[in-house]
């Protein structure tokens, strides 16, 4: 059990953003918001899995939408709405809120309605990371049924979805809302078990989160190499290193989908790597070979200040290292990949698991 | 009180067909669907909504989406299970439904769900024509709250909008899911009181419908011109007659969006007519010149047997005979004029009433 604080939330979402592969929604303004919350509430207590008493009921509350539009629409109290919306559909009060993602604004999401609510989070998420879509989580690959889920703006609208024949018409149904609702939006999903988030979440990745944040934060002050200091905290490995030369990036039916083109420097001068992303970063190519695939995570990081740069803030000139991760293993089963492996994306070929 | 079988079906199917103004979806379909119905539960009964009793839940049902879509993609029990959804939602049981729109196959939807829970219809409707918009109801223009409303599609995914902002909120957002359901879908509105129904639906318009389809068909049965039948029927005039000359017609957004231009015949020799539409017509124009605009009713209707033509059904080389019709009173206020006025359709002109 520790505590989140306006002091600590910083860490949190620097972690988060290097996690969420470039997806997640703006760390920064995720990070200013949920300050704001528990500046006015105080902090939030963040329960490890094993600590949620049997009879909790866990509800997941996250941002749906288009990064891009994200910096520029802020979400207010959409999220809270959707709590209350979905405590009111089910007539079940929650004891315990949890991110859908540990990605950039998704993972300090429900600290804004956890402060207002006086309830605690639970350090686990349902990705291990981000991803584009709404059925892409752990909980609904394992068997947590995908509704019913409450859908909020910030104007007022509500929308339920009660019952959908799989989870990916669940994500069809809210992201057309969603897109209607200025493409921007705040979902809460009914209860979980505290046996369910146990079996089917990513497990500690908020505590994970922070230490990341804070290693980055050290090496900064420190003036040590914050790449080194990320890689120290969480196994993984740099891909590339370079400059950003080509951008295309485009916001369509909800998402932001484009692709990135960077020049090597360093020990990669003279080669080229291509970073696709559909809101979140889902292949690198280095030279055309591909180097790094969903599940796994593809995170780009300011090569000078460790910053995670998701894919909303990618511009021409900027200097970045990309890392690769391991995805979490809940993602490597032939369920996961099923959900959220490369051919879901559209590439024409089977996962190979990075080596570290 | 009378009542609705097998055999007078037809019947309101075609007096719908002519008031559904080009829309409604297809009257032949919802016809088959509903004599179906009949055949298998028996008759029903529609009840005057003076014979109303106090007591009454009224539940408002209809299908939604593109009519060109509707005739390759049938419904099926979608309005059923709508009923169902919206009973679950309000925890309230209907004891009596109405149709949305006394257009096409919308005019019929209500007796499938009323033949399979055995419950009365009304002898009213929502606007007494068709129009291509949720919101666009005298329910909702006089006082009726347009939320809570369910949507449901043939596969098994329900949507719940327990409420918005306005009801031009409650359109977008049931339309964005419609769409995604594949451009057909049903929905039911909660319940309304017999106050509400007499005070704010357009009156005995499923008489009417009936009316003209027995007009119709007599007329036919006699060798009489079944056009003089409807306009003794129902007090309008003929606004143009021709041939189908050119016919410009895209689905998009979830709506048969075109237009029609008819060369004219016999007294209109020599003239041209114009007929734009968003599912149902919109606007008349001969030589340039506007006739007929919404709110007021402009109805195609086949030359030799008064057939309803919807707009999905216009061909090239039809002959047809185009009627006005003045539109239902309670559209022609200030507040109607506000909700499905001709500036409502883009139209840069205020409302002037169809002279007979």
């Amino acid at each position: 059990m520790w505590q989140v604080t306006e002091q600590n939330v910083e860490s949190i979402a620097i972690g988060a953003g290097i996690l969420g592969t470039g997806g997640g929604g703006n760390p920064y303004i995720g990070q200013l918001r949920a300050r704001q919350a528990l500046k006015e509430r105080g902090p939030v207590t963040v329960l490890d899995p094993q600590e949620l008493p049997e009879d909790s009921l866990v509800v997941c509350v996250g941002g749906i939408g288009a990064p891009t539009v994200g910096i520029e629409k802020m979400r207010d109290y959409q999220s809270y709405y959707a709590l209350k919306a979905i405590e009111e559909y089910t007539g079940q009060r929650a004891t315990a809120l949890i991110s859908n993602e540990i990605g950039g604004s998704n993972s300090v999401e429900p600290l804004i309605p956890a402060a207002m609510s006086g309830l605690p989070v639970v350090d686990a998420d349902g990705m291990g990371r981000a991803f584009p879509q709404f059925q892409m989580k752990t909980f609904f690959v394992y068997g947590v049924p995908c509704c019913p889920i409450a859908i909020c703006d910030e104007k007022g609208n509500t929308v339920i979805i009660p019952q959908t024949v799989t989870p990916l018409w669940a994500e069809r149904l809210a992201r057309a809302c969603t897109v209607q609702m200025g493409c921007v939006a705040c979902y809460a999903v009914a209860p979980m078990t505290a046996h369910q988030v146990r079996t089917t979440a990513v497990l500690n990745t908020l505590s994970l989160a922070r230490s990341l944040g804070d290693a980055v934060k050290q090496a900064r002050l420190r003036g040590d190499d914050p790449v080194d200091a990320i890689l120290n905290t969480c196994p993984g490995k740099v891909l590339f290193s370079g400059k950003i030369a080509e951008l295309e990036r485009h916001t369509t039916e909800g998402f932001a989908r484009g692709q990135v083109s960077i020049e090597g420097l360093g020990i990669n001068a003279g080669e080229k790597m291509l970073v696709e992303f559909q809101n979140e970063n889902l292949i690198a190519r280095r030279d055309g070979q591909i180097v790094c695939t969903v599940p796994d995570l593809i995170c780009a990081v300011d090569s000078e200040s460790g910053e995670p740069i998701t894919t909303e803030l990618l511009r021409y000139g900027f200097r970045v290292t990309i890392l690769g991760f391991p995805a979490p293993k809940l993602w490597t089963t032939p369920e996961g990949l099923a959900v959220a492996g490369p051919r879901v994306f559209g590439y024409p070929m089977d996962y190979t698991p990075l080596k570290l």
